[in-house]
């Protein structure tokens, strides 16, 4: 088993330099990086699909590499709202890792983008351990898993800026408590923020909407570049 | 990458060893032992609460092992129905193996026996590839998660001789098709068996317990074996 570990070790650390290689030239031509996790089913097309009609409709420039392990389905539903769509597809592997997304970045035209939208495969376990070259990951939450998700995969919520407490439409046909969720989250994550969300009907995405506007601003007065290579440091 | 490789392969070829030595060993003891597989929040510890209770109602003798990355949350919700429930915490590994197992039935009094029902860690990836000695894989998969997962992570429904569409309860407040479901399942594994299920009212868990219980017939009287050792041959 320790050799297992040591190949482990090797194969994030060469992830690491490929993900800082790809942070430093993402940041230098100011374009906010987004990576997308969470587990199967939980609506992370869906929002993506939203997400880009209304991207769109603010005049963003913006394009999306989603990872899956087999099929080019999220890259068709995506490529219907005008924006360079690239699937990613692992053969088998239970997560994106930065040479791959290097890769992909060769197919999508850099000059004048503004946010790159990372969905990674969905697993709630391994993609939280590579490192993209992102600004900040995001972790998905459908309120159908239930709420004690925070606490037995902490590994994403405690490295995510953001949690989407999503499909929140469904809250009265479950058992899901929001608060509990919210407060173990926070209990891995104090800094993590939190947002409802659905795609249909209130609140919709409104507020994730903002969010994504407020990053990218911060990114081009070069915050966001600042406290993203802090959490790198830190992580 | 090639290193890596090896180091997988050699990884599962030491993992198939124990699976063996396991499947031997309950299968002299005719312990039908069920492995649940499915993405985080699916519904296993639930289904496997109602299972609990309606096996104790029928005189059953049954164990459980949960696997979970952090917390010991499984098994406390498992135990309260007298039966043995062991937490395997595999403190960041995203699937159970075979050794774990080994290392959690020296706890289990495995004599008169009956199931022995495996909770894998919340993945729809990873657990695959994993034999653990079980005469079956069982899929669980939430009609909130859409209806494109079986060709999305088709290993394990490749693997499954049972899926479970749960959560049916829900249908009427999704887009899930569950006749697409159910026939891309059958696209990847002509011979999956599937049972609607829920554990919220009407269609409850009874077609699940009967299968159940047709299953440890069948291995009372030594036909499940035989199927088990085949499928094993062939995965």
């Amino acid at each position: 088993m320790t050799e297992r570990v040591e190949v482990r070790q090797n194969v994030l650390k060469e992830n690491d330099r490929i993900a800082m290689e790809l942070r430093g030239e993402l940041s230098r031509r100011r374009i906010l990086c987004l990576n997308l996790i969470s587990s199967p089913g939980a609506g992370k097309t869906s929002i993506l699909e939203d997400t880009l009609k209304a991207m769109g409709a603010r005049g963003r420039s913006v394009a999306v590499l989603t990872g899956d392990i087999q099929t080019e389905r999220d890259a068709e539903r995506l490529r219907r709202y005008g924006f360079p769509a690239l699937q990613i597809t692992t053969g088998g592997t239970c997560h994106l890792d930065a040479s791959m997304v290097r890769r992909a970045l060769t197919e999508v035209p850099l000059d004048g983008l503004e946010v790159l939208f990372i969905e990674n495969v969905g697993n709630l376990v391994c993609p939280a351990s590579y490192d993209l070259g992102e600004d900040t990951k995001v972790v998905v939450l459908s309120v159908a898993e239930g709420d004690d998700k925070p606490l037995k995969y902490p590994g994403i919520f405690r490295r995510a800026r953001l949690m989407l407490l999503h499909k929140i439409d469904l809250l009265p046909h479950t058992r899901f408590d929001r608060e509990a969720a919210k407060a173990d989250a926070r209990r891995v994550n104090p800094d993590i923020e939190v947002l409802e969300t659905s795609c249909f009907g209130e609140p919709g995405l409104q507020q994730w909407l903002d969010w994504i506007d407020e990053r990218v601003r911060e990114k081009k007065n070069g915050k966001e570049g600042v406290r993203s290579r802090q959490q790198a440091a830190g992580s």
